[in-house]
């Protein structure tokens, strides 16, 4: 069984870490941050609809994605990849547009465990506290959380495998 | 009269805040940042000679510059930037091949002052105070001090502009 995202955000500090296990190898966890295609069926909370415009994962890539919910308002998302090792570690900064130049540094590393499962760690970087308590009254957590959810159920072949037309 | 380097490493928080003044407008200041044979000239302290292999300063792009001093011993650096309007604002990443995976991110304003002066304010965004510990510990404040006093006097015309057969 997988287990569930345990976030942390310490006090007095700009950063959010965060673990999540999943019941896949880190190869097939990495890959759905990789891959465009299976990038946009899990990132951020149900009900929100993912167009990924860019997803060049390599070191000195870019991305860019934009989300819309029931009401239609677009949300973009955007960032440079400054580092990427295949299956282990993705660094990238990561900047919502409604919050502009407010720009964290995102590290992520995929650690396979027995039993054909993994590790994902991560490191959010804020560039003040206050741009924790906005991400964090966001609804970052239910959002990450969420999205991981859907990541685990895709891997699965589960309800998030639908076709980019039902997207 | 410019005014020298102002550096706060604020306590238990993992930033490096700076400030610097120079007698040139901030048009004339951001160009030496994004001309690869101007940073060349100024980046880092005096006696040591740079080579910057790539300086492609656009939101998207990347840098590499390499630095020896007498010794010859060859010291790397590199980064993306996630943002740059021209003679404002740089955002980027950086990493010194020393530090591996210890990636900083540094935001770099440019304003001008009357007088044709300006004021260049900076941040310096650490993954953890340790990182910080480390970048002072290898005369950060030195080299970013003498640094900045090399860039004015290039703009100057002084002795820092010399052709780069003599870099």
């Amino acid at each position: 069984m997988s287990t569930g995202l345990k976030l942390d955000n310490p006090a007095g500090l700009p950063y959010t870490d965060y673990e999540r296990e999943f019941d896949f190898p880190a190869a097939a966890v990495f890959r759905a941050h990789a891959d465009a295609e299976l990038y946009r069926q899990w990132i951020g909370p149900r009900g929100l609809t993912t167009r990924v415009e860019e997803l060049d994962c390599r070191s000195g890539g870019s991305f860019r994605f934009v989300q819309h919910g029931d009401d239609g308002v677009e949300h973009a998302f955007r960032g440079v990849f400054h580092t990427v090792r295949a299956d282990e570690f993705i660094l990238m900064t990561f900047e919502y547009a409604g919050f502009p130049d407010v720009v964290t540094l995102e590290f992520t590393r995929f650690e396979d465990l027995p039993g054909g499962r993994c590790r994902l760690t991560g490191r959010s970087v804020y560039p003040d506290l206050e741009a924790r308590e906005r991400y964090v009254a966001g609804g970052m957590e239910s959002g990450m959380s969420e999205g991981y959810e859907r990541l685990e159920e895709l891997l699965a072949g589960g309800p998030a495998q639908r076709p980019a037309a039902d997207g």
